[in-house]
């Protein structure tokens, strides 16, 4: 016997009121009893958002709501400017190299936030630029940008639209879609939300319909025009993932209880005690600049393998956490704080990596880091 | 207190089998565990769809794996061949044109299904036609089409493909995907599955993969080679909607261990129930051909609003039914019988349809036909 733990960077672990609320028997999409519920949602998604936009609900994960902030509001030959720092950077540019849209490339150093200026720099050397991507928290690398000061520079520019990947971000720290000028946002069901994959968000700036109107990409099953107009009478254009938005619903109750500003606090402060853990016990953080709140990325220690960390973690002890992704696979592990996570899940963490790297014959001693996180921990 | 039947054309009704495994806590998509259980289920997949090709599981509804059946093998301008018998074969001509596909459309009355020979004669007068797309079971309609005949003709074509939409379909009836020659077959989780929806699975033939290879239409999420690389290693391409695929695990043990025949045999004898039920109660069954063993389509008798008999089969009975789409709206309602449903769901619909129809004045004596559906059912 061995208890599962699960300390990834999504999934992540779903409440059991949300397990609860999701077996019950399935509703129809087409019933008012749905109708009823989908209009509370979108409500709370706008709270969750901080915006007054629509905010689209799509039965995929978040790359579908990615591929759809590309489709619907760029043309092939139009030119975007996307912030590459990892993993899913590099996903902004395939999905519009897919779609024949030209890519400026900003690159930035794994472990690196992007520097505004970069970014204004970029879009004054190319003032055809219809459109900048960019992550809020790169999950592959474990750091944030700055979304504030970037979406600053954007919307000085009438012809260009702010587009966040806010997969890892959105109910982890703040976004201020609205007040940000945030044209379009993406999120994910299996991050803060704290529910299984499925379900991708994303919301819409009139700035961004009005360029949808223009854009001649192809795209059916991601055409967020006609989910919007689907979506105000309170219906998907397709069959909704029935299941997962009853579960949003408790999800997004139990939050708004919660408090944004206090959801906030909880990941700033589990993000701090797991970083200011893993730095007592003598490791390095992988992030040289801001680190995201959503997850700790940590440099495997010499003639340590991350990967051997990451298995051990899951194999011996039970807790899932991350490797590192392409080239930082074996030389970095990442253990998540985001979505249902509390005090003890961090205890959990740092507890089960101080015993993997003993086990592995590191010479740290036992305790260090959990002390160090209990002591942070008791503010709570 | 209201007790509530889902008989509806999809969602259908779920298990508490599977609503228990889903219930689960999550897991990841990238350990091993999910590798295994994966594994399993591509297996059963093949063995669900009666073919040697692989499956993909996708994570969108229906419609999605219908997109990307449209997107990965054919390129703008070429032209493809729609049976449009309904609301899904409209749904064909849709995808195509929004992928610049040219369309040539066989146009078969609602409530018809198509003649084989119209599907040899469009062919044979369009030769440059590279696809052939139709449903198996139109749901909008209730008919079935003939795609073992139409698969024949198309068959000798080398450089055709046939796209069969099974959503409705699949595991209902027998749908046999190499025997047939079938190059493309889609289906659902929310159907004769019994999952909630978000789920889509596409069988895939080698000629159609030849074709991949040179179609150019764009495609990221639906990107069907990289989710078959992806899925041989028992991976998905993008995270994976897990919840959903546990369930489905338990949903396809529980049809094993039916047997695909009794799987069959029990659809058909629910089916033939329904429909001689409705016929006994005086009533008329909307398909002039063959009709789907999925659903059951009754024209609304005269003077009798179909929309207020499905409203008060929910209002009044707690029975979630379907009404008609589009110029059927009013004139047919429609009960399904596929999925995890088994004799006593046939006489709850019928009972119910009985009791809604007398309360709004019609002349039938009660029981009339549910007597008929028992004499019918007793055989099981």
């Amino acid at each position: 016997m061995q208890k599962k733990y699960l300390l990834a960077p999504g999934p992540t672990q779903v409440s059991p009121e949300v397990l609860l609320a999701m077996a019950q028997p399935v509703l129809h999409h087409r019933a008012p009893e749905f109708a009823k519920l989908f209009e509370q949602i979108r409500q709370d998604l706008k709270w969750f958002f901080q915006t007054q936009n629509d905010v689209l609900v799509l039965a995929s994960t978040g790359t579908g709501g990615m591929e759809g902030s590309v489709t619907n509001f760029l043309s092939p030959g139009e030119k975007a400017l996307v912030v590459n720092g990892g993993k899913f950077g590099e996903r902004w540019m395939k999905i519009c190299q897919a779609y024949g849209v030209k890519v400026e490339e900003i690159k930035v150093e794994w472990g690196h936030s992007v520097r505004p200026e970069q970014v204004e720099e970029a879009l004054r050397k190319n003032p055809e630029i219809k459109a900048v991507f960019t992550q809020a928290s790169e999950s592959s690398t474990g750091v944030a940008h700055d979304i504030r000061a970037i979406a600053q520079i954007v919307r000085n520019n009438d012809d260009c639209l702010m587009v966040v990947d806010a997969v890892s971000a959105m109910g982890v720290f703040d976004i201020q879609t609205d007040h940000w000028g945030l044209d379009i946002v993406v999120t994910g069901s299996q991050k803060a939300l704290a529910l299984p994959p499925g379900l991708a968000f994303v919301s819409v700036s009139e700035k961004a319909w009005r360029r949808a109107d223009k854009a001649k990409n192809s795209r059916f099953y991601f055409n967020f025009k006609k989910e919007r107009d689907s979506q105000a009478k309170n219906q998907t254009a397709y069959t909704a993932a029935v299941s997962l938005i009853v579960g949003l619903d408790a999800s997004l109750r139990m939050l708004k209880q919660e408090g944004l500003q206090n959801v906030f606090s909880r990941h700033r402060l589990l993000a701090h005690a797991t970083r200011e853990a893993m730095k007592g016990l003598g490791l390095q953080l992988f992030p040289k600049d801001s680190p995201s709140d959503a997850l700790t990325a940590v440099v495997a220690p010499e003639g340590f393998d991350g990967q051997v960390i990451y298995r051990d973690l899951r194999v011996k002890y039970g807790v899932t956490a991350a490797g590192g992704q392409d080239h930082l696979k074996g030389k970095v592990f990442r253990i998540a704080h985001m979505g249902y996570t509390d005090v003890f899940d961090v205890i959990v963490g740092v507890a089960a990596v101080e015993m993997v790297l003993k086990g592995m014959g590191h010479s740290l001693k036992l305790g260090t880091g959990v002390g160090i996180a209990q002591e942070i921990l008791l503010k709570k």
